[in-house]
């Protein structure tokens, strides 16, 4: 049977991660990889998930390894609904927490309730390339708004918003990651911050507020990095959370929380796509919350990938040729690179993997590609120093070639 | 803001599962439920997962707790692969294996890949309301064919397609549950499988062989239930499994086997969906295959099931009023009852609630409602004896009180 002619119009807009399809290279045997966003598998609290486990009797191994409701096991939901409001200063008044399997599910969950075809979704440019490729597999069009140090360019976005409406268009909604941007690296300042509150609001704007990476900042303290969210409860804004960053991402566990008839409907849709998340998982994340374990072992990763960031940018600085340009991140995984003129994202990637280095090009996180063969992503959450220092060379020495070429 | 206006088409075909509802009755306290399809949390293998866990060095825990590739994890999909092969008598030649989060999983991703709206899918009548919700989100319309004691009609199924065809139109795939149905409890006869496989063959049409529960049989042996799959390599089917019921639901996994173009196409879609399934799990899973456990533990739940069957089989003959037709099933969770005529299904299920015993109406099963409320679903997986005898005396006394309004 030919199926290629009974795909779905879906199935025919879905886009290839590059991220992913680089994992495979990436564990490949001797290869150094600065391409996946993985969290350092040495740092997993293994031993206080073992601890866990075997503390559970009968009754709970039971109830941990049954199904449970769609939207997430109530104590978890409580005690992220308590670290929201304690942590995060959001208020919960009408919000409704579900968990997902992920925070890939989240984006997902919500563009299946949001999205018609060529429905129109405002990303940054660059843009984490899984949530683009759950927006394209709706079939919605990408407009970019250009991501600056500071992050998005809020002027910018506003006049996206006007002009649109010119034309009798909304976007359905604008997706941001306001710390430690995947890729850019980049941290939305909170005066932004307040004007992206300002818009959602004015112009009834859902924004998609994705914050994997919140928690693990390299400077200042928790209050300088609080959600958009937590600005108020009169914009529709919807927080995403996620346990892949804060405990592993094995278990796949995510949140949403938002305002509870789109969380409702998130729920209803979860209901044919997994039926729930997984509660063995759930009830080892809510023992971990309620231990207090996580507030040790966030304090620990943020030494333990700032000296991971601090490391990489010296070895960028030791060997990058001067034209290179870089983001200093202030959390997070990722550095991004704008290559020097005349050096091919791609090509460089061709030349480093023959010497087993691997990073992901920018083309997977812009719209336009012309622009996104222009940078680079290099992630250093997964690589000792030795690592670091050795590819680092290489790809420094890659693009020298390519300059001297 | 208004959530109701902006929700998408596909949001707005979606169904509410009666039994992910129901499920929050059925876990308050008191309450007997033969309401879900859940295996008994008494009898999960615990202890085999502890030790499983607390054997692992702390590299292995690491890539356990870490992200896994889109497919799933290598060694687990060779050792599924072995078992298709083994137990299952399939033939793998141009086959892939494709890791699901939950059987539920596979159901919406084969739907994500296949099906545009107004598409056409073929469903036993009555079927499995997760699969029907998935291919409605999908804006899919459902065509039903009649289940009868031993399976489908394949007479109307192949008369369906027929008359589709002249009217141009051709239905995506069929969807079938060929081992004790859900909710049907029928078997399909090894003729039926045959002619299905033929149908298939002759006509094109795919066929989603949903086969959670065929490990867990109370009559015969293994090859008295082999899938449809297993009859030949010529016919477009993909085989879906579960370890909901051969493990434990509580990691979410599944698996799809189909041909290599299909299902690598269900991976790019899955990409965008959940990214990858649970590693924790996959590592779980793979140990407790390679281990030999399964067996054991697949021939103790054989007799665990069958035990509480033959009791609420006894119950109902002792109770329920003579004009009362039920399945008995050859193995897994489900009995369907026809009710007597002028019993309604919905009415008997308030007048059960009241007194706390909990089932699943007909109607969620059926695309007809007015024949839905002719049905109830029975499940004796996770149920007491004594749970049986009570709830089942509770039902018949409501249906002879109904009985003799």
């Amino acid at each position: 049977m030919e199926y290629q002619n009974i795909f779905s119009d879906s199935a025919s807009k879905m886009k290839a991660s590059k991220i992913r399809e680089l994992m495979k290279y990436a564990s490949m045997p001797g290869v150094i990889s600065f391409g996946g966003g993985s969290p350092d598998p040495l740092n997993f609290p293994f031993a206080e998930v073992k601890d866990i486990i075997n503390k559970w009797d009968d009754k709970k191994a039971g109830a941990a390894m049954q199904y449970g409701g769609t939207e997430g096991y109530p104590p978890l939901i409580e005690k992220i609904a308590e670290r929201m409001k304690d942590k995060k200063n959001i208020d919960l008044t009408g919000q409704k927490i579900q968990i997902t399997t992920g925070g890939q599910q989240g984006v997902f969950l919500l563009s299946k309730i949001l999205l018609n075809p060529d429905d129109i979704v405002l990303v940054e440019e660059p843009s984490f390339i899984g949530a683009m490729a759950s927006f394209l597999s709706h079939q919605a069009r990408l407009v970019g708004v250009p991501l600056k140090n500071d992050g998005v360019d809020c002027e910018a976005l506003e006049q996206t918003v006007i002009d649109l409406a010119k034309s009798n268009k909304k976007p359905k909604f604008f997706y941001t990651i306001p710390n430690f941007q995947n890729p850019g690296g980049s941290t939305l300042s909170m005066e932004k911050r307040k004007k992206i509150y300002e818009i959602s609001k004015k112009y009834d704007l859902i924004v998609l507020e994705d914050d994997p990476y919140g928690d693990l900042y390299f400077n200042g303290e928790e209050k300088d990095y609080l959600p958009i969210k937590s600005l108020g409860a009169d914009a529709p804004i919807v927080y995403m959370g996620s346990f892949s960053k804060i405990l592993c991402p094995g278990f796949r566990l995510g949140w949403l929380l938002g305002d509870g008839a789109l969380i409702d409907k998130a729920a209803l849709a979860k209901q044919s796509v997994d039926a729930c998340s997984t509660s063995f998982g759930q009830f080892v994340a809510y023992d971990y919350l309620a231990s207090g374990a996580i507030d040790g072992y966030l304090s620990k990763m943020r030494s333990v990938y700032r000296a991971k960031k601090d490391f990489m940018i010296e070895a960028i600085r030791k060997y990058f040729p001067k034209e290179a340009r870089y983001t200093e991140p202030n959390g997070g995984f990722f550095i991004y690179v704008d290559l020097p003129e005349g050096v091919s994202g791609e090509a460089l990637f061709k030349k480093t993997m023959e010497k087993k280095i691997a990073f992901v090009t920018g083309e997977a996180f812009h719209i336009d590609p012309v622009e996104g063969d222009k940078h680079i992503r290099l992630s250093f959450s997964n690589s000792s120093k030795e690592e670091i220092e050795k590819g680092i060379a290489v790809i420094a020495e890659e693009m020298n070639n390519a300059l001297n070429n």
